[in-house]
């Protein structure tokens, strides 16, 4: 990758860590600089050489990078995009939300269209957050959706995609809607659901923990993640998320009536197809 | 483990597989003895040694076995309740089932309240199936539900205890109405869910595989299990099942609406213990 030499990383938390981590396993030429809200993170990364240097005053890491990377909350990225605004500085800039549509559209009205910066969405992460969960192989073998534009200039593009492959990923791009509507069904909804269901589940009678078995614990596990951010997220995508519960509740409903009746071909029938499609995948 | 030194197992799949595995691993001195339906599985069983002898008829088994466990598909232990009860033989008997107050009840009925027969459920398992799927350290710290009735004799009731502790297990006891009721929400609930959610992003445009993370291959892992073995025990836990799911139904009715206004701290609310719940459990 030798489409930057600094690269500015701001949030150091699961995927900023693992990506400053991931920079410098693969090229320790490359200088990361790190911004966080918390000094605490940018001592420790600093310290465990995660990062080359820290800055506090957002405007420096701006001027110090060439390529920004937004890796903080949500909804704190507006905030963001308007600081970048403020510098006057024209810098490639993505991030790693998991909405796009909602923020590319912030980007642009803030930025201007033309403004380098293209969305990015990692499809990796982890139940557990922060620096201290972050990891050079978070990105290994994994999926990156890149949201450009019509106004995305062609070889920006080519930067972020070369960085993202620089990491270990295999990048596709999406139309920021596009990204919306399948990472609604592919990540959204179930996340929704195992949360729903932890919720129904956690009112009940203490001894029903001795029936959990091992699938119990694979299928709940991303049932530990950070729900202010899913909040945000499911707020944010809110029209793909409700169609996707819709259907989702339609089908339901159907199963229901097949059990109610004691139908087993029926229930079979339903289910078949959904199974075959996931022993495709792994 | 003193009580047995012939164990009989009808039914050399995953679960069947690792018992017999499991106790050779841990006491090569107890006679293994296997039958099933499929005499490929008894003579591959035999070479790799999991099992000492195996019979092609089930009145032999019975005759030579101190101690009986169906492992077969749920829709078949009724079958063999009426071979024992056939056979005149008073022998200890349990199965692994998933549902148990049907199957205690079949079990009562045709062998009678008296015979030595009491329900097991190991909550463990995979998604994968057969004996090629079996491993000695499948029930290795696992909790084992044992179901017995008011009938139940003590002494046979702690032989079976001793045997499942035998294999590594941890046993707890469950009237069977109260194991069906936890296992519709801990085991049950989750499969319909799963399944479910397969079905619907099956439908979908084929791109959002793209858009797959690594929760989503953790959370849906479950829907590569065996329908049909599923849509049995939907079926005869229904009544339970039914509950879980209109509960579960009326909880999204509730989020959905949060959702619809953007209300993200009332989804955070109705998440957060939920969540604890969770952590607490692993």
């Amino acid at each position: 990758m030798k489409d930057f030499e600094r690269v500015g990383i701001v949030g150091l938390g699961l995927i900023g860590g693992s990506i400053a981590k991931t920079i410098k396993k693969r090229n320790k030429e490359i200088k990361v600089y790190g911004f966080s809200r918390r000094r605490t993170t940018l001592t420790k990364a600093k310290r465990q050489n995660i990062i080359d240097l820290y800055f506090l005053n957002f405007e420096k890491l701006l001027r110090s990078s060439e390529f920004l990377i937004l890796c903080t909350p949500i909804d704190k990225i507006e905030y963001y995009f308007r600081e970048i605004k403020k510098s006057n500085k024209k810098i490639i800039v993505t991030d790693v939300a998991s909405v796009k549509e909602e923020i590319v559209k912030k980007g642009e009205e803030i930025l201007g269209k033309k403004f380098p910066f293209i969305g990015s969405h990692p499809m990796t992460g982890s139940e557990k957050a922060g620096l201290d969960a972050s990891s050079e192989n978070l990105f290994e073998g994994k999926n990156v959706i890149i949201t450009p534009t019509k106004y995305s200039e062609k070889d920006i593009l080519k930067k972020i995609e070369n960085f993202w492959e620089f990491l270990g990923s295999k990048t596709f791009l999406l139309s920021p809607s596009q990204h919306d509507k399948f990472v609604s069904l592919t990540s959204h909804l179930p996340h929704l659901i195992v949360f729903q269901f932890l919720k129904v589940i956690s009112e009940k009678n203490g001894k029903l923990k001795n029936c959990i078995g091992t699938g119990f614990i694979d299928t709940t596990r991303i049932g530990k993640s950070n729900i202010e951010m899913w909040a945000e997220i499911f707020s944010l995508n809110r029209e793909n998320i409700l169609k996707a519960i819709e259907k989702f509740q339609k089908e339901i409903e159907k199963t229901k009536k097949f059990i109610e009746k004691g139908e087993k071909s029926k229930i079979i029938k339903e289910f078949e197809k959904g199974k075959k499609w996931r022993e495709k995948i792994e």
